[in-house]
This record gives structure tokens, sequence and C-alpha cells, in this order.
């Protein structure tokens, strides 16, 4: 059995009693996500609203931004792969590691990658020097705050010098924030009065743990590359239960703090216990951990219903790298007991 | 107040009590597809299936294929898109009228386009001639049957004679069957065996009126093509909603003939009565009708709380010319009755 692409792929696997390879809310999908798509399903006949009208309303709302800062896409990858349609970027800059989607999307629109190492004697942080990779013909910079598969955040000073550089090329940054609200970071929307070169990746999929309805949206200051994006595709690229449970979720105001409580407890317990076990785990300011051990114990985990996230198809990792996200610490519990007990019998 | 670029976006009006731009099923959307995305709604927390199994293995038996000729995408749009950046034809034909979103698809993907008109005094058949155009350097060609807004079925003698030609020109044949499980025809996946040069795209969309859900698919006997496509893109775009809504459709064995016996008596009834009220209307093989009148019929009709489809943004058309999609003959007359009230009034 070899591990999937991606995390959270349960369906190509037989008797996983538990999937820790997704990063995912811990608390759950909301009952008024559930409730929402429930009571609007008979109206999914008619085509969803091309412009997201009521959600982009309440979107820019909680974001604080001008509705014509946001574009909504099928999940954030559709946004991902709609940046690089619409601007076509020649050369992007992304790290290593990073989330897998920005270079297979900048390839698809024709373009190359080069890739910036993080190094693991750094704890895989994003440092200053990572501006200092931007050329003359760098046309995009993806960055990821906090990182994936990492956890980490990138210092706001890190990334306001990566725009600066970015402006002076002529490239667009495109930040990627998220998993941002599961942290204590604070969103780059701050650069928009400085930098327009600046684009703000945001997800409903992870705080409000709705993967299987695909929503996503970018912020960008600049007008016309908003535009841009917008036009590139097919016009109905957000389906009308993504929208009815967007909507839904931003009436949640108190989602992202109170998931933040949950994780301010829950997140030092894992590690402490993690390391008592004796497994390597990097620092994480997210709902996930990125640590490594040996690379038999994904087969290990998975012998005992569970599934992590092999790193193994990451650059600049390899298969002894190992993500989880984080759950509900009777499930975290499980997971624990597990690897002691895999670990112990070495 | 202008027109929107599709039909069926009533969001970009107000006080819209009838949609006659957009055709979908007059039945509408079948209760079991409701209750499949209702019952499923505490589900939609996790990630999509990528390779929709469950959705895939009910299609192929529904579409008596095999399950490695399937690809599913957000919408017959999406595999629109994904067609064109998979295979990246650098010119490729499409009818004048057709579907707008192929000339955008080809665009996006870095193609340019060549329109072959079909003639008004035609009825806007797609006539055999259409072959003759394709040349050495064509690369993919668009045909839609019935054809979209004339809702005339192509004869499947000059289908075969298209892909022919595209064969001999190194040329995949695209063919859009989207509405034609509404008409008599014949489905072209009877080229299959003699053409692997051949794509078929079907909607979940039209005939089970599920437009706001987005499912598509295409079938392809050539399966590096199907795998190319299926690459191409983010891994999770037929979302969870769409994948149980799908798969509860493959269940309504009797919705397209049970369809197909409603058009059969509303449509001529239509048909005659707008020919009764002076309305010069085409022939149709589909769900929807076009008709020419005088431009102005539209802000009238709009003026009465009813919307239909323009025809000014197809190519080969112009603002004289309406798209209707036929609904319940309650619903129906109501349209009848208007447009004999305005065209009396002149």
């Amino acid at each position: 059995m070899k591990y999937d692409a991606h995390g959270g792929n349960t369906f190509a696997y037989e008797n996983i009693r538990l999937d820790f390879s997704v990063n995912l809310n811990p608390l759950g999908m909301p009952r008024e996500i559930i409730e929402a798509v429930q009571e609007n399903a008979d109206k999914f006949d008619a085509y969803p609203d091309t412009e997201c009208r009521e959600l982009k309303r309440l979107t820019a709302a909680w974001e604080n931004v001008p509705e014509d800062y946001i574009v909504f896409g099928n999940g954030a990858a559709d946004i991902i792969i709609r940046i690089c349609l619409a601007l076509r970027p020649g050369k992007a800059l992304v790290t290593a590691p990073a989330f897998s989607e920005y270079e297979k999307a900048v390839r698809e629109a024709g373009g190359s990658v080069e890739r910036f190492p993080l190094k693991e004697s750094d704890g895989f942080l994003i440092t200053p020097d990572f501006a200092g990779a931007i050329s003359p013909d760098t046309d995009m910079m993806f960055l990821c705050t906090p990182n994936n598969p990492t956890g980490r955040l990138t210092p706001l000073d890190t990334i306001r010098e990566a725009a600066d550089a970015c402006r002076k090329a002529g490239a667009v940054l495109v930040i990627d924030e998220c998993f941002l609200s599961f942290t204590e970071g604070k969103s780059c929307k701050c650069l928009f009065d400085e930098y327009k070169n600046v684009i703000v990746l945001k997800a409903f999929t992870k705080m409000f743990s709705m993967a299987g309805l695909r929503l996503g949206y970018m912020l960008c200051p600049d007008r016309e590359i908003a535009n841009l994006v917008f036009s590139v595709g097919q016009s109905w690229s957000v389906s009308t239960p993504a929208q009815v449970a967007g909507a839904a979720a931003m009436k949640l105001y108190d989602r992202p703090e109170k998931t933040r409580e949950y994780l301010a407890k829950e997140r030092p317990r894992v590690i402490e216990r993690l390391r008592s076990i004796g497994i390597k785990v990097f620092d994480s300011d997210a709902n996930y951990l990125l640590f490594k051990d040996r690379e038999e114990l994904w087969q290990s985990c998975l012998k005992e219903g569970i599934l992590i996230r092999s790193c193994e198809n990451f650059h600049g990792l390899d298969g002894s790298f190992f993500r989880i996200g984080l759950k509900t610490p009777e499930k975290n519990d499980i997971l624990l007991d597990v690897l002691e007990k895999i670990i112990s019998s070495r």
C-alpha cells in the first residue's frame, strides 16, 4: 500500500479508523453549516450566483476589506490555479517544503519554478534571506504562513521584505494564510495599503472543517488583478452549497478564537507526549505538527488503522517526516498510544 | 439594465418571477437528489474522494462504458477548461453560434479559435460541410449536439465525418452532449470503437436540474487523454455534495424517458402557440427553443418579471434572437401570454 499524494484521502485505503493525515479544525464542522446546507438543498437546482453576492458581503465584513478585493473559488486550490492562469508567471519562487499545488499550478500555466530550500536546522522557518532569492526575472512568489507541513509562522517583517523585493522585481507575492486563523499570527492584509502586489489566500475548508464543500478565496488590493483572476476559468466555479455554507460560517464570529483556545491547551500537551515517547517533533504555531521518525512508521500506523501524512512527496523533506493534524484529546490519545506502542516495541 | 453573459443569472436582476433564460429540466430537481444531499450533509467535513469512486461505478453502469473512460469535473464547464489545459490545442474549430465557454477555454489555454458559421437559412443546423473546415493545423474541434442555443441535433453521419477528418488532422473532436438525453438522438459513444480521438461531454446539471451542485463529466476511449484531463487542475474539483447528488441521480433510470415524453407533448404545443402569436421560432429537438423577434422584446419581458436569454453575445446571432428553456405547462402559459400581450400591443 502506497501513500496518496495528499492528506485526507481515506478513500484510497481500507479500514482507516482515524485519519490524522488531514489538517482540519479539531472542533469539527459546525452544526450551523450542516443545517444551512440541508435547509437550502431544494434551491440547488438553479445556477449558483457567479458573483457570490451574499457570501461576498458577509466575507467583506468578516475580513474588513472592500468587497472588490475578494475572489471566491472552488477551494483555495482553484484560486491558486486561476491566479497562475490569469497572471501567467514565467518564473515563480516557492519554498521547499510547501504545499505542492503552487508548483503544479505554475507549471500548468506554462511557467517554471525555482525552489528556496528551508533548513531543518532552522526548524524549517522561512528566514529573512528568502527575500534575497527574488531576482529581476521573478514574476511570482508563493509563501505560506504558517507553512505547510511545518506549521511555522513567518515573521511579518520577513514577509514585508519579500513584498518589497517582489515589488522591485515587478512580481506578485501570494501569501497563503489558509491556516493563519489557527495561530496568533497577524494577517498580511495589513500590507495592502503599502503593497498592491500582494495576494492573500484564505480557505473555509480548514477553520470551518468543510473540505467536502470546496470554498476558498483570495484578497487583493489591486482590483485589476482581482478582476483577472475572477474572469479566468468557468463562470460557476463556486457551487450553491459552498455559498450557503460559507455564508453560515461567516456568522460564527467566535470560531477562530475558540479554536485557538483549544489548540493553546492541546498542542503543547501532544508535543510534550510525542517528545516523551522519543519522537523528534518540530515547534508548531498551527493545528498540525511535523515530526521525524523512521520511514516505516507510516506503514506501522496504517496497520493500526491510523493514517498519518508521509511527507515523502514534499520537496525538501523525505519519507522520514510526518505530519499529523490535531484532533480531539480522545482521538489524539489513541494516536499517541499507538505511536508509543510502535516505538517501544522496536 | 443589461443582460448577463449567460442564462440563469437571476441574481443580476430584481423582481424576476420566472426565469426562462435557463435551460434545465422542466420536471425540476428530483426529490431523491435533495434528500441525498440532506442526508449526507454531516459528511461534508472530509475531503471529497478525488477519484469519485462510487459515482464513477454508477456512471459507468449508466453509460455502459469502462470506468476509466470517465473523468468528472466541477460542472461540464470545468471539464471544457481542463480538456484545453491538458491538450493545449494550438488551433480549435468551433461553430458559430455555440456555447461560449469552448472559445474562452481554448484562448485561456493559449490557443486560437476559428469559427464555422451556421446559417440561419439552414435553421442553424450543422451541415456536412463542417467536416471540410478541418485543416491539417486543426488540433481540436468542438461540436454540440443538440446545439446550444439552437436546439438542433447534428446527424450522426455528419459527426462521423468530422471525427474522421479530425483523426486525419491529428485533432481531437469534443462532442458536447449535455442536452442529448432530452432528445431522441443517439450518443456519439457509438463512435468510440472506431475513433479514439473523440471526447463526449455530459452534464448532470441539465437532465437532473442540479445546476447549483456543479457536476459534469467526459467520456473518452483514449485512456491517455482521459488521464491527462484528470491530472490537470486541482485534485478536489468535484465536491462531496456533487458526488452524492450524482450517485443518487444515477439511480433514477426512467428520468430521461419521462422527460422526453413530457417534451414530446409540450414542445410542439409551445412552438405552435409561439407561431400563432407571430414569432419566428426555429425547429428544436431539445428542451429549449430559439426564436427571433425585435431586440426590445428582452426588455419588455423583463418589465413583466420574465427573464429570457438574449443571444446577443453568441457569435453568429444577435440581439434579435432569444432562447427560452421549456418549463411546466402553467409557467409556459404565463410566458406565452406575456409574449402575446407584448406583440399584440405593438
